[in-house]
C-alpha cells in the first residue's frame, strides 16, 4: 500500500472527472485543432475553445481570447518575463519582483539580468509579505513589468494582490502573478485584481500535466518563446496539447464550483494538523503568515530534527521539506533563508500540503507519527540535551509545550 | 459515423497500446518525479528514465541523457535553433536551412534574422531534395548551425540526412534535422548519420500530444529557453509531463517493433493509391520525389479542381491539402512554391497521409470517390473546356489518360 499524499504542493492527482473529460481526446477525438478540412479538426477547436472560455470564466477573464495555453505554468512565468522584456528589447528595463518567488520567476529574472536587464527584489517581512511601501519606491521610468506571486509554495503566505494590481496600475506597469498555488484554493479574480498576466498550472489543480495557460490582457504585448505557425495569437506555437486543454478546462470548472465547500474542509483540516503538532510538540516554529496562508498549507521547522530525516521517519505519509522543483540540491529552502530562519531550522523545516486526498483519519495518524518520531530524532541528538540545559528557545519565537 | 482519416501528417490517434501505458500515471502513479522524499515522486521518476531509454533506444542514441523532453516539436525545432543561435550571441551567427522546412524552423530563423541573425537557404531541386554542393558553398566560419529536415510534411520527400551529416561533421558544424514525419516512417539512425540534434513529436507517430524532444548530442551547448529549477540537464525546466513522457516512449518502443511490417504495408496501399489516381484521373501531378518519399505520402495537383473544393467534396475522406499549422492562412502551400509548382496548380493540389487506420477497402472508396468528384467539378470548370482545346498540358509535366 502506498503512504498517504501529503504534498499537494509538488502535484495533485487528477480528479476522475478530469480523465472523464480527456478520454474521448485521448481517443477517438484525437483531431489537430488546426486541420481545418475535416470534423476531426472542427471537433478538436470546438473542445479547446470550450476550455479556453471556462478558464478565463474562473479567473474573470473578460475574454476567452486571453487565455494561452502553455506546457505549463514554468513556460507561462518565462513568457511573461521574457515576452515583456524582448518586447521592449533597447529598453533593457526592470523587473521588480520577491526573492521567494518560484524558481521559474527567479532563474528567468536571473537570465534576464545575465542579458543586461534589471531585477530589483521588493523587500519582504519574516512572513514573507510583500512590502508596499517598498515596492512603490522601486518604481522607476525603466520599470516593465511587476511580478509577484499570488501564494508561495513552501511557506503558503498570500500576498495582497489587488493592492500590488492597484499600484501597478497606478504607474501604469504590467503586473504578472505566478498564481500557480493560490489558483482553486483562494479568490483571485484578475479584472477586480488589476492583474495584467496569470500563470496558470494543470497538475496543480486536479488537472493534467504537461498543460498549463498564461492569462494576457488584451492590450499586453509579448515576444513570443516558441515560434512557427502562429498559434495562440501568436504568442505561442505548436500543435495544440487537445487532452491536456479539455483537462485543464473540466479542473477549472470543478475548482470554481467546489472552491468554497474543500476550501473550507481544508482549513478544518490544516488547523486541526497545526492545533495538533503545537500543543504535542515543543520546539516547533511555524514558517509563514499564521493567518495570510492558503488553507492546505502548513510549514513548521522542528528544532534538533533534521527535516529529511524526519520525513524518512514518518514513512507513512509522503511529505517534502520544501518545493520538489529544487529539491535536487541539497540546500536548505532559499525561501526560509529569504524571511530569515536561521539556517539550523530551515533545516528542521516540513511542508503539509493537504489536499482532496486527505481526510481527518489522515491527521490523526500523521499527529501520531509526528509527535513519536520527533520524540525519538530528538532523543538521538545531542544538540538538544545541550539546548534543553542552556540555549534560550524563546528567542526563536518557538511555541512551548503548554502542559 | 466520422469520415475515413487520411491526414495522418497533422497527426495520428494514439495507439491502444500507449494509452494503456499511461494510464496509471494518469490515475494512481501521479507523483511529480522532481519529488525525492516519497515513492509517488520515485515512482514517476522512474517511468520518466524508462521512457527516456526507449526514445534513446529508438533513435540510436549512445545514452539516454540525450533525450531532453519538450512539449512538442515544435518547442524542440525553437530549442535547437535558438539554444545554439544564443550560445554563441556576440557571434550573430548563421543557420543554413531550406525553404521547404516546417514553420517551426522558418519562423524560428525569421525572429532570429530580426535579431541580427543570418539565415541561408541551400537550393533544392524540383522535388524538394536538397542540393548538397550548393550546401557546402553556403557553409562559411561564421555558420554556426545546419538544420534540415528528415522528411517533409506536404510532399513527404526525404532529405540525404547521412550525406548532409556527414558534410556537416566535415565541417565541425552541427547539424539538427526535423525528423517529425520521418521518425517511424523511414529509417534513422542519430550515431550512425552523424546528428547532433533531432526532434521528436508524440502525436505523429501515435503518442500522447504535449510532449515531444529533442535529442542533444553530447558535447553539444544550449541556452535553454524555459527557465526555472534546471530540469533536463538545465536545458529544459518545467515540472516533467509524465504521463505524457510515459506515452512518448512507449509510441518509439512501438514504432520500433512495427516500422519495418507497417512501412510495407503502407507502401502496398500508397501505391495502390497512387496507380489508381494516375491510371483513372487525366492531367494529375504528383509533387515531390517519386521514389524518396515517405511511404505514406502522397501530394497530388488536379489541374483545374481547387483543392479545398475536392476535400470538401469528397466528404467521406478527411483530408487536407497542405500542413495544419499553415491552414489558417488561405495562401497556397509555400513548400510547393519552393519547389516550383506553379501558383495554377498549387491551389489544385490535396496531401494524402495514409496510416494505421487505413486499410485497402478505404483506397477502393476514396479513388471512386476521386475520379468521381474531380469528374464533376471539371464540369463546372470553364478553364478546363478551354485547357481541352489549347493548352500544352504535357508542358506541366502531367499524367495522361492512357486508355
Amino acid at each position: 500500500m502506498k503512504s498517504i499524499y501529503m504534498d499537494h504542493h509538488a502535484t495533485t492527482p487528477m480528479d476522475k472527472e478530469v480523465l472523464d473529460a480527456m478520454m474521448p481526446y485521448l481517443t477517438d477525438n484525437f483531431g489537430n485543432p488546426s486541420s481545418n478540412t475535416h470534423e476531426y479538426g472542427h471537433i478538436a477547436r470546438r473542445a479547446v475553445e470550450e476550455a479556453r472560455k471556462k478558464m478565463a470564466d474562473f479567473i474573470g477573464a473578460k475574454s476567452a481570447d486571453e487565455i494561452i495555453f502553455t506546457s505549463g505554468a514554468t513556460e507561462a512565468d518565462n513568457l511573461a518575463l521574457k515576452g515583456i522584456a524582448y518586447n521592449q528589447k533597447e529598453k533593457k528595463g526592470q523587473i521588480i519582483t520577491i526573492q521567494t518567488e518560484h524558481k521559474a520567476i527567479l532563474d528567468t529574472a536571473k537570465r534576464l539580468q545575465r542579458e543586461g536587464y534589471e531585477t530589483a527584489f521588493a523587500k519582504i517581512d519574516e512572513h514573507g509579505i510583500v512590502d508596499l511601501d517598498h515596492l512603490r519606491q522601486l518604481i522607476n521610468p525603466d520599470t516593465v513589468l511587476i511580478s509577484i506571486q499570488a501564494a508561495n509554495s513552501e511557506i503558503g503566505t498570500i500576498q495582497p494582490v489587488a493592492e500590488i494590481g492597484k499600484i501597478a496600475r497606478d504607474f501604469n506597469i504590467p503586473f504578472h502573478t505566478d498564481a500557480v498555488q493560490a489558483l482553486g484554493r483562494h479568490d483571485i479574480h484578475v479584472e477586480r485584481d488589476n492583474i495584467d498576466m496569470l500563470s496558470i498550472s494543470g497538475h496543480k489543480i486536479y488537472g493534467p500535466k504537461g498543460i498549463g495557460a498564461l492569462y494576457v490582457k488584451k492590450g499586453i504585448r509579448l515576444v513570443s518563446l516558441i515560434d512557427g505557425g502562429g498559434h495562440e495569437r501568436g504568442m505561442r506555437s505548436g500543435t495544440l496539447n487537445v487532452p491536456g486543454i479539455v483537462g485543464l478546462g473540466k479542473a477549472a470548472e470543478i475548482a470554481q464550483r467546489d472552491m468554497k465547500t474543500e476550501t473550507e474542509r481544508l482549513l478544518k483540516l490544516r488547523n486541526k494538523l497545526a492545533t495538533g503538532i503545537e500543543s504535542r510538540i515543543e520546539q516547533v516554529k511555524l514558517n509563514g503568515h499564521p493567518t495570510k496562508r492558503l488553507p492546505n498549507n502548513l510549514n513548521y521547522s522542528f528544532a534538533f530534527v533534521e527535516g529529511e530525516s524526519l520525513i524518512l521517519a514518518c514513512r507513512g505519509v509522503a511529505l517534502s521539506s520544501g518545493s520538489a522543483c529544487t529539491s535536487a540540491s541539497l540546500q536548505s529552502s532559499y525561501v526560509l533563508k529569504a524571511i530569515n530562519v536561521p539556517e539550523s531550522l530551515a533545516h528542521c523545516s516540513i511542508r503539509f500540503g493537504l489536499g482532496k486526498c486527505n481526510t481527518e483519519e489522515h491527521i490523526d495518524y500523521l499527529l501520531d507519527l509526528l509527535e513519536e518520531k520527533v520524540k525519538k530524532l530528538r532523543e538521538m541528538s545531542p544538540l538538544y540535551d545541550l539546548a534543553r540545559e542552556g540555549i534560550d528557545i524563546d528567542k526563536l519565537n518557538w511555541t512551548k509545550h503548554s502542559h
